[in-house]
């Protein structure tokens, strides 16, 4: 048996960041149960931040609902504070990915916050966690700490490597159940990504750690590939490459799930994702979206004939015997 | 210093194989000057087959003489043949780049003869040349072996690495001054390529080998850093990325130059190519092939804030001193 890399939707969180449709709590809910019918184990289904920062989240109590109903899968959202973190909770989801910016300057802008005051914010939430927690009846909420703009910052150019590392050891140190490690501008490329992430692991043990990247300057999967040999086997990604940045138009966003799934498995892990479902799922946001950029070449290209989609042969076989 | 990765431009003979525009022989031309201009040393000026199989290289003299009288840059062209050696020869390049197929079907729908035909067919070439050499008034010509499909074929699938060894060895023992291995279909993964080239390597000792990779299914940029990590030094690629696949319409073509200068020199690397000045020639290129589609970042994104382009920012240094 091939070893797993676990590959989680982003899409209905990090794509629709700026897409200018209004999608339907309905859709977004869709989007997850199709995702969730592929194989996809974990989606990331909105965020709770102010509908006045982002008016595409104020819909996130009902689509996490909606998510958490569904069932089959992991629905996490992505919070930028203690409120967020109760409101996520109070719906039902049972993660929670907390984010700052290990940049100064770009925390600041996002979250009008030092760095460090998001850490002490993240503190809140662990003991907010910890203390529903006692109520034996409640499951126990699992807690991600994300490190926005690890691998550079559009404000501010570089970031420290050790800043990013001493933002990881503080995770863990308060209660971090895994760590997000993000290129949130898509700055990084496959030698910092592999010195970076050994370093991360480390300091890791055996506390999960998830790579995000994003395309924005066409180095998305080589990203992934150095993330994979320092011994990352998480990531995060959209299916058709949504999520643009704002800082470089007609740019490419989040990772394609669609390529992502065929890099990983090309190298020989398995992801128990079905890639003909994930390109349904393509032409149905697709439709929902008319004259946003989708990337990816799998949907373009098809697949090599060299590639083996075990996971599909496999669920082609009927699942009972018919004798 | 930073160690030099060789970046070759194969736009004027990959990246117009299939497109619908016949560009003028002097257009091909000026493309060389100006790829030259931006710092690139070597260019595939144009493909010596007959001109019924591939029209867009009726001209392949007339571009060749062109290039060779522009000087400053290694003028290869790529050649099936003898005949075709004889005439990038009497042309008056200075390197000639053979090509065969390690995919017995691919290569006998490709030139109508077995691999092992192929191969005996580039002893005479090397006969040929070394006849040549035997007048110390000329110039020795580089013959380079070429191994289409080595990553594997849309006909046959799967291509075993150890008949592109094999193949390898067979060129050197020949006379090959140097291999370009060659993933024709875009069918290569990271891993496969770390695995391959380090073998090829290992063969190949002294001899300089380049990978030539198309981005038919993204991957490019991923498979050109495997390549690195296994001790590869010279890539092809072709400007805009043009050279899409007949058998993937829509598909990426060779990977894009622009972006795999951005990718080489974030390792660490140097290329001594001004992307700027490349910049300008995509421009130029996408004035003359209205239609033709073009991919890559670099040319929508710009570059990262911290991406260092210490070349041109020597080159704004004034050349000599203003006291």
């Amino acid at each position: 048996m091939a070893e797993r890399i676990h590959i989680r939707e982003v899409g209905p969180r990090d794509g629709l960041q700026l897409v200018a449709t209004m999608l339907t709590a309905e859709q977004k809910i869709e989007w997850c149960g199709r995702a969730r019918d592929a194989g996809i184990e974990e989606v990331e289904v909105t965020s709770f931040v102010p509908p006045s920062v982002v008016p595409q989240f104020a819909d996130a109590g009902e689509v996490a609902r909606g998510a958490v109903a569904l069932g089959g899968f992991v629905a996490a959202a992505l919070v930028p504070n203690l409120k967020g973190a109760q409101r996520a909770i109070e719906a039902g989801l049972s993660k929670v990915n907390y984010v700052l910016s290990a940049s100064e300057a770009h925390n600041l802008a996002n979250v009008r916050r030092t760095t460090q005051q998001s850490i002490d914010n993240f503190k809140d939430i662990i003991d907010y966690r910890n203390d529903l927690a006692k109520d034996p009846s409640k499951r126990r909420v699992v807690i991600a700490g994300g490190i926005a703009t690890s691998f550079g910052c559009t404000i501010s150019g570089d970031v420290d490597e050790t800043r990013v590392l001493k933002i990881a050891a503080q995770y863990l140190e308060i209660g971090a159940d895994e760590l997000i490690v993000a290129d949130t501008v898509g700055y990084g490329n496959p030698a910092q990504v592999r010195r970076l992430m050994s370093a991360i692991l480390r300091e890791a043990g055996s506390a999960p750690v998830a790579c995000h990247f994003h395309d924005t300057y066409g180095l998305g999967l080589a990203n992934v590939t150095a993330a994979i040999d320092a011994g990352v086997r998480a990531f995060d990604s959209a299916v058709g490459g949504l999520g643009g940045c704002p800082f470089a138009p007609g740019a490419s966003g989040n990772i394609n799930t669609e390529d992502t799934i065929y890099l990983v498995e090309s190298l020989g892990f398995e992801t128990g994702i079905d890639i003909a479902a994930l390109l349904e799922l393509r032409r149905v946001i697709e439709s929902w979206l008319p004259g946003e950029r989708f990337t990816g070449t799998v949907a373009k290209a098809g697949l090599p004939k060299t590639f083996r989609r075990i996971l599909n042969d496999d669920r082609q076989q009927p699942r009972q015997a018919t004798t």
